[in-house]
């Protein structure tokens, strides 16, 4: 169950408002690298949690905490639309071009649609989607992928703490990129505590995959291949083989597929011209009908 | 520049065809977890990398090997859907719950869109979604978000395994399993590599970041936290701070937003009733047109 | 800012786990009637907010209310799921048929994606949409698109809640159907304080608009409209005029456009046969590279 | 079974064109608050229609009508989109930067992938949803969509007239405007005949939900909740109770989940040290193969 | 502007409900094939005419008709739907599978969201996307994008009719399969008309493109091409080329792209051991900030 | 199985990069003409092959071709984005308009996610979506879906070329250009060897259609349509039938809906006032629950 402080986290100060920054910080709400993304993973990791409750506890905590995230980034939003455009404005762009490049490059919907106010999209008007929520069940790899997450989070928001000229902004920001500093340590933490997670999953039996090709680098490509790379030769990270490089070769069958079930239409007679080589050997009576 | 043999790259063998794992494989094809996801994103990050060349031809030559993965599972898909229902069976249903459940958990599409084919889906029929590609131009973020991605990938593909029960789909998978084994522990050789590559990026100044906030953990929820966690104390994975637990308390403002622009027709009156305890102080002149 | 506690806004009780169910709470957490949707939409609105502070405060607190919501719904799911099938199962189905029922309508996606967790999708595994997501700045226009969310959502829930047989999710559903009751009443209550909120906008000078086709119902199909219905005659709920019940007709004309620029490469030769009788008369020069 | 008459429904004048208004209509087109959504709306629930047979007949009507109002934004977009920009114009831009913020702030498909035409999307160029269509078998639900629908449908068409300095532009929105007025109307008569639709759905029966918390506003947040408003004191707004202001506590459990299945792999060996304190307590054969 | 008839185009009969068949029906309505794709994409061709208007009067009409094909499969799924399941059935599935695999096969919204009611989805729930409308401005692309509608929808309305063994059902997709019989020569016709629209574009000047690479088949697979196929040799189709077959090697270079920008902050300091190898060599004040 | 190269198909040159233009290219990549679209299909077409295997290698050589487009466009994308903008420059749009148009005109994803990089988008920001891939079954279907693939996509470069004014992109464009020509005639080669595709499916037996309504132009719209048009009289280019032009006039039913079940919770109470007249006659028991 949960509470909220209308008071921000954090500060959040926009000195010179700027509707084409305000597109930006949208990335960071309704981007696959932004805030609604982590907020709901975090919390559907916790609520999804079948093994030590330490972490299904501090999941639920983290995921609270970016609640507050998007809150922030929200209220960054709604201020940097405050004056925007409401109108065209030919004249006010031939005296001044800054003007056209901001009506050129906002979002007209932070316009019709909100009225100055963020929306659950990114910096492109792509709306939010659950997809990119990932709760696998499984510790490790949910770790991973909030690391995943953390790095390009943190890459984003520095990105943006560069474009902006906007001191109050850049202190905003600043706190946003602290906190992502200290959640992808926390993530590594618990992979480090999960002490031999690798590979992951780890309590599938090594034995029923085909461990012949479990630590070979398969060159495909004629672009060349250092043979005394980490990832080439030596011991693999998991502990458990050897590196090595290997010029892949095709192990298996061409295939070929029974004829389509004539209920399916192929457009294809049987027997007739087109169908005098077939693609499938198998046809034994495979597309009669059940 | 791209080449193809008609050979799969291993063996796809199934004894006995079923089109209810045929939809199950079809998210380890369009699936977030899936290999069309890897195949686009290590090839995408070759193309888009600026970094070391042997990073660029390490990622042309996995993205190129995941090509033939899709291959192999859309084969998959194929052979197990071969005999399917093409039609309501109303009495083989009733001598047999297994044809019932065949007809309800089979994917229509597999018969209605596809005749029998695969479709650049997921196991719900979810088309597979650009937005999954991740290409952040910072080498340490992309290695861990491939890291997620195999380890997701590699949970799945387990998943399948204890799934089917057939002896055929079981080996192809096994040589799917190996395969996520070194391409996760690929990743992790490079972040070996890159040796500091923490917090990521690494290479914005942790000075401009609120270093107060950037090692400790925020405690937001009545869940308890241990004091003695990897994440609450002692160093951080990073180096670069000590862990620490706090009781996080809101440091921001209230926000208060200008009205909305007239334009933008709130339908709350200036001087109006509502209006009385307007939400803004920031008035001056704010929404006046341009 | 946002805290939460680890026990839950109400009992959740699962008395006999059933997947089917669990995939069928899936649209009540992220379909478009789902909690996920309003717990947004009220945040947005309340962030956005730039009328009466008290209206941004009740939105904060509710939207503070349905993440707990969310939560019991993913708990609920995740409940239901224990037990669930996690190999194909055959015999099992021979012997009770209500196994392949269960097999052929649970999401896979419970099992080889989350291991048996909830998801941020639909009960038919469609993601959830940020699109869904209603701030309008307009406070009307969101208060009635508030009312639109409770009702359909509580229209789903009495569905979920006659389709169980399990009492135990009977007794957590007829909370949240209470829950909807009340927010139902509170939206309403505050177009009751708005007091003339209609036709919205209500501050757009209805002088501007065609107000001879404001009150008039247009017939434009011969099934049969009555001329005594409420919405074919008397006053118009807003207060502002009479309705009226008008056979349709164009107005406006045959619309004619300009010849495609030939840089578009419409594939009509200018002068050549096909373009004998051109779509446009207005061609002087308007095709022409500016 | 529909007919078409080539003449539109109300004239269509673009006195100047714009290529950034052609892109900013299209959110009256494509968008969630736009035409297509509301046309199909009203059609689905006409075909979908099993209550009296007046209320189908009117939304078929009333649907037919908005398949014209498309057209007539189409055309309006086609006709904004006469001149738009064909090549890279440095020149043009330095000698006016209007052509700039034209170039900038146009739909780039406008003339790559349509040729000057309008297309299915929004302004932002998201392609129009079709989750967005409620039709939910519900009157009343039904009515309030409809409601929310022309509510945001309205207000956007205001910020378009407000946008837009073309005499032709204005006088086409404003009979669009009109047309909303009336379809606000129109569904809230609806409403009104329906009597006593609330709480939707009616049919429930209130003694099913849990009535103690169907009437109470439930305070989680520290901003302030008056004791004295419409939603917090007296009659509820659906006449069944009585409203009140509830501090929320939560009266759930700390929900505790079986171990996940073996066979789903969480990386947590039963037993081993991160298992020490599990999760859940309900351990008792729940995660065994069925 | 648009008309109705509250009759059907033609009739449509359901002689024993599915509700199995009611989701597949939903493929020919929302999906990809089906007919709100078709319905929109000949209204938008339509609507953005800029060539004779014999073909904008003629995708207006069979536009107009496509929408009530939309209206008869909807009115065949709300039939199919009639007497569908509204709760668990443990006993009646005990009792007879076909219950089970009609619970297990159905769309669970055509209850919980809709009441036995047609959605704007496809079988598998995914909803119908505006991105699938094509309307390129070039009358021979948009018309060989109908013919591809018409053969993909086709194709599908004959395995719905395959599948179904209910005589009323059969009755109205025999006619929807004539209607796209028509549809198919229709668009074809037109294509005839245009007499040499190959290449499409045609008024691209083919001497701009590189016409050594015009009509070569380019063999980039061991897999066996023939050297006498009709593709390999002879006269191309447009007649404006002979066929020839031909290895294709890699004419280009290999891309060699400047460092990123510092302000992205790559995590790969210049200079640095990473970077020893850099992949580009035009690195001469690129990436400074402009 | 795959390989690569790491050379370029045909080169790649920018003469000076234009992250404008970078943006419109992305059109060609994960646009729906794009060539994402057009390997996949071409791809999944000859996996799910089961006709004449000399099809299914065409397929794999095409597709297999179309994987160094995207990575040439990619490229492309990256080349143009040298020198982007990294940070907002007033002063300099003050000066230069063209930064301005540049800096409203660029996909800020190019910066901030992707650092200079494409991303498997549209020119819009709309990701990739995987129900855009065709592969039907039926081999005259999926030829014609994918001549409509090359003639949309040769249209869009087509446009790209007229766009842009530097002699690299021209270059490398009009290369794409030529294979778009090739492949066009490649799939219509195909077509000619089916002989007598049409309609398609030809192995339904059109006895099984309602042949009165196969050839009949219907007119819905008081549009005129001529009485002698290539499809208005005439043999039917599938040769099977003559072309006549038919007023249309419903043939169909009104439909009569049974009333929704009572678990539904319609709002509508039977034998009520809003019930009185019903929209359904057929109520014999079938809303019952089963």
């Amino acid at each position: 169950m949960f509470y909220s402080d209308p008071h921000l986290a954090y500060p959040v100060r926009v000195d010179k408002p700027n509707p084409v920054f305000a597109r930006m910080l949208q990335q960071a709400i309704g981007g696959i690298e932004g805030e609604i993304r982590v907020m709901m993973q975090y919390l559907f990791q916790a609520w999804n949690s079948r093994g030590p409750v330490k972490y299904r506890d501090m999941l639920l905590n983290t995921g609270t905490e970016e609640i507050g995230h998007i809150e922030m980034l929200a209220t960054a939003v709604a201020l940097n639309l405050e004056g925007a455009p409401t109108h065209m404005q030919e004249q006010a762009i031939t005296q001044n071009p800054v003007v056209g490049a901001i009506m050129g490059g906002m979002n007209p919907r932070h316009f019709i649609s909100s009225a100055m106010g963020a929306l659950a999209e990114d910096s492109n008007g792509n709306p939010f989607n659950g997809s990119w929520i990932v709760s696998t069940g499984n510790i490790a790899a949910d770790m991973y992928a909030n690391v995943a997450a953390e790095t390009s989070g943190r890459t984003l928001v520095t990105r943006l703490y560069e474009w902006t000229d906007d001191p109050g902004m850049k202190d905003t920001l600043s706190f946003l990129i602290a906190r992502d500093t200290m959640h992808q340590n926390q993530w590594l933490a618990v992979l480090e505590e999960l002490e031999q997670p690798l590979p992951v999953p780890n309590d599938f039996p090594q034995a029923q995959e085909k461990t012949e090709f479990s630590y070979s680098y398969f060159v495909q490509s004629s672009a060349p291949i250092p043979d005394h790379a980490r990832f080439t030769e030596g011991p693999s990270v998991d502990g458990h083989g050897q590196f090595s490089k290997v010029e892949a070769k095709p192990l298996g069958q061409i295939p070929t597929l029974a004829p389509a079930p004539l209920e399916a239409h192929p457009n294809v007679q049987p027997g007739g011209k087109g169908q005098a080589v077939t693609a499938g050997t198998r046809t034994g009576g495979k597309h009669k009908k059940v």
